[in-house]
């Protein structure tokens, strides 16, 4: 393979922690010279249903004084959990269509600083499709495009963003957070632990759940799938076999949640793990009933 | 208004119960001239939940020698519920698109037996657009039709069509049975009754729970609407305010029933009856857990 | 069949000619007692090709001081030509979705004034489903409609009437005299005459056209399907065999009509008869030229 | 930027012209060292309305004994013109879903030979997300991709298919065949040229017009587009202001390409140019009454 012509610094973390500030500020303390030229983040780890805490590590690099862009991936958090590209001075975010959208697979959606902006301009990074100069330069024309677009998705973004814009951005968010707590509050009945090793790294967008020793994960999503068409997430590398996860975000309700909560009921205990049917339903939906607002425009 | 050319003797039952075979032989019996010439009754009553048993009715005919036509409402029920046109000799079956079929609303589908469009010929109500011989007789010439067909509707039926067959009929009514079995216990477990009568009435397709008299339904099925996105039914006429209405037909699975019961039990809370939380979806699970086959199609 | 309890007087006129208003005035004036209730009449015969003028039928039911209302047929009218519900006084104006609003079948609406809505209350006409006073019933309910509606055709028919607010209705209906001006252009240069009898009936919304004896213009409607995928209009009844038409409404452009004009040269040429290829899309051509507005809003 | 670690002999021809076989023979002879390790050709050149002929620089190859790969651009040709992967021996073929096959943009497809394959192994590129040795591991677990897929372009490319496979593939390149003649017939019928240099290379999938030189071809599609809504392409590059081009691929039969004929015809006349009206939809039309056949499955 061809070599990227910069250097790369991966921090690992244990699967199911978040980003430690402390390794963050060590790093940056020590790059006397400034040689780190971007300090890159996923927002919400959608394997383990981790979430970091980007206003922290933005005041760590702050602290640092150190001049790093902050890039983000935000492919499962944009549009559905908290996210302040102005406050916290992201340079560049990036989200998908697929995910808190609810959209077709399709659009890469990119947000970049102005300071992000200038720095494109010296990067030597090889790039073609996806170099913003040549969209920044058609833009500036009208509605052009470099190259064809998927206008059908340009349309769906449209609408999209009317749902959410009619719902409330903030209420979108809380209704993210209503349906990640109920979901906690559910495996926690079922007695299964949450991936996720400390609670504020809990993520509203998707909880990875442990399971026990003696039971393989993936027969949980296998027969989830094949016995009630429930879509369960697979572990993932390290994690495979030893969480299943459920996805929360998007366009999605309080029932729609119960009824996948109460698939993985029937589920574990189908793969033998000894649940009490309806306790973790009726545990999330003890919180549901208290947190869910009355829709006033529905008539 | 103008009157019918023919006289119409209704037989009204208790709301909650089904046809008697017993008064229907009375009146067969009775009609030494053959004057009746159409036994009118509806499948599956909608509003309370009833399903008549049509073999036993057909079979009252048959005794009593009676050349009465059988004209069924099968509104909704067929498609979902056990429907044998040719073995219970069945003159005229009626239903729509928006029920058991599960497309919108729109097609009415009458389907007559040769001695039903025998007796069309000399029928004398007044009829254009729904007059069947003009249908037939541009049958004849092709795929041609008297009047604009709605084209979308009849593709959607072919669509609605192949999904049944895929699935296989016995297994949709399989599932409609699985489905109503399930809900019933539900509301059992609430301490709650089912308008329906006598169990061998209870309807596959809707279930009609009578709420107690301190409550008034329409407070519920409003509330399930403006906090839950739930769409239950209204008691309508004799049982407004005493009913609210769970529909459990067409293109509906087991996960999105335990959401719509998830969805009832929070509701019932918010009212002020004193539901345990989790007691329905657990009392249904028990049962689909047992009972919901494998879908050895999905990979 | 049952009868109407009513007379019905149809004064019929020749295929191709309109409603001639001197007939109407010696009607009105010879019903002394006011025993017309009243006067129906279609805007638009799509067979023909025939616009009535409503305006002068208004002025001779006035003239005549007759208290008959006035019910109209705008199936293929409204929407595309010129109507105007309370300028000519209309007491109810029938249309479909299928026309002029370019939607599936599947609509019908209906618009009645105060005093249609007034006769109404007394009328004995028999009916059900189709009795307005259910309607405004649950109107004022909110958004209810006594029988399950087709919520599919309704956004369909929000998203219709967009489209003709957003050209202007004014800009619709002179797109529709553009396209029908443009069509008698092309068959006048064919060397074939419209079945219309008189300019003063020609309709923007449809044009039949009359075929020389020795041409059967079913097989010109064939051809023209199987050949090039064109949808031409049969004649029907009276004018079987001899005329064809080509419809021009709803959402068509200047482009597509003379895509299908091209179309009708070929298939005429193809059946033998002796048209210049491009004799009608010229002539066709050189009256849209000029006539065909800049579309600002187009980038 | 970033080097790519190979050399890249871009052979410039005029625009206009296709490639010249004898310019490949040289460069491939002259290469004793095999160091050529791909020979890159568009099939059909979207800007010029050029069609390479594919069989003729296999041929060329072959003559040389020379063991280079041949990479082929079938964007605007697969699935509308004569592509032959085996009997050409290409090596990797690519096309997306918004040519020929009618589907909004989002796919890209690509096809490997074996020899391509076994090449991709050693190949040093800088590749993740298109690396196809993931997508050919994934594909060995059954229906599963690497990354989220377009589900539904997916679909759609199955539909897309069915269509194609309906027709014939070869009926498909014949009406190509077809439209592209016809085009070319108006063209001369105008008086104008076709930018393509010589008929050899002419395509059947796009015609780019060659206007005069006091022209401004970009006032010809501005002026399309805005008062005829019709989508003309603009002159590119080295073309710019001097060529309009007529896309004639896909979904599209002889009546829409007529239509657009109609609609060049009244803009050339617009802006200017003596075009006689009906012109070329007469030398069109002519041909195509010839040429397009009866589809036999139309009732």
């Amino acid at each position: 393979m061809q070599r990227l012509n910069f250097d790369v610094d991966v921090v690992d973390v244990d699967w199911g922690a978040g980003v430690d500030p402390a390794v963050l500020r060590g790093k940056l303390q020590a790059d006397y010279n400034h040689e780190i030229k971007a300090v890159c983040v996923v927002h919400n780890e959608t394997a383990t249903g981790v979430t970091n805490d980007l206003a922290e590590l933005r005041s760590v690099i702050d602290a640092c004084r150190h001049p790093a862009l902050l890039l983000v991936d935000g492919v499962s958090s944009i549009g559905a959990l908290d996210f302040r590209m102005d406050e916290w001075k992201i340079d560049v975010a990036l989200t998908g269509s697929q995910k808190a959208l609810s959209l077709p697979t399709g659009l890469g959606i990119v947000c970049a600083s102005p300071k992000a902006l200038e720095a494109s301009k010296t990067a030597k990074s090889l790039r073609v499709f996806f170099d913003w100069n040549d969209y920044l330069r058609f833009y500036k024309m009208g509605t052009y495009w470099p190259y064809t677009p998927s206008s059908q998705l340009l349309y769906g973004l449209r609408a999209a963003l009317d749902l959410i814009f009619q719902e409330g951005l903030d209420n979108v968010i809380e209704r993210h957070s209503r349906l990640g707590h109920a979901t906690r509050l559910a495996v926690e009945a079922w007695g299964l632990k949450n991936c996720t090793q400390h609670p504020k790294w809990v993520s509203n967008t998707v909880t990875a759940v442990l399971v026990p020793a003696h039971i393989d994960s993936t027969q949980i999503v296998r027969q989830a799938w094949k016995k009630y068409n429930l879509s369960l997430g697979l572990g993932l590398n390290k994690v495979a076999g030893k969480v299943f996860r459920i996805g929360h975000l998007g366009h999605l309700n309080e029932l729609q949640l119960l009824g996948a909560l109460a698939g993985v009921e029937m589920v574990l205990k189908d793969v033998g793990y000894p649940v009490k049917l309806g306790s973790g339903v009726a545990a999330a939906s003890a919180y549901l009933m208290q947190s869910t607002p009355l829709i006033k425009s529905r008539m």
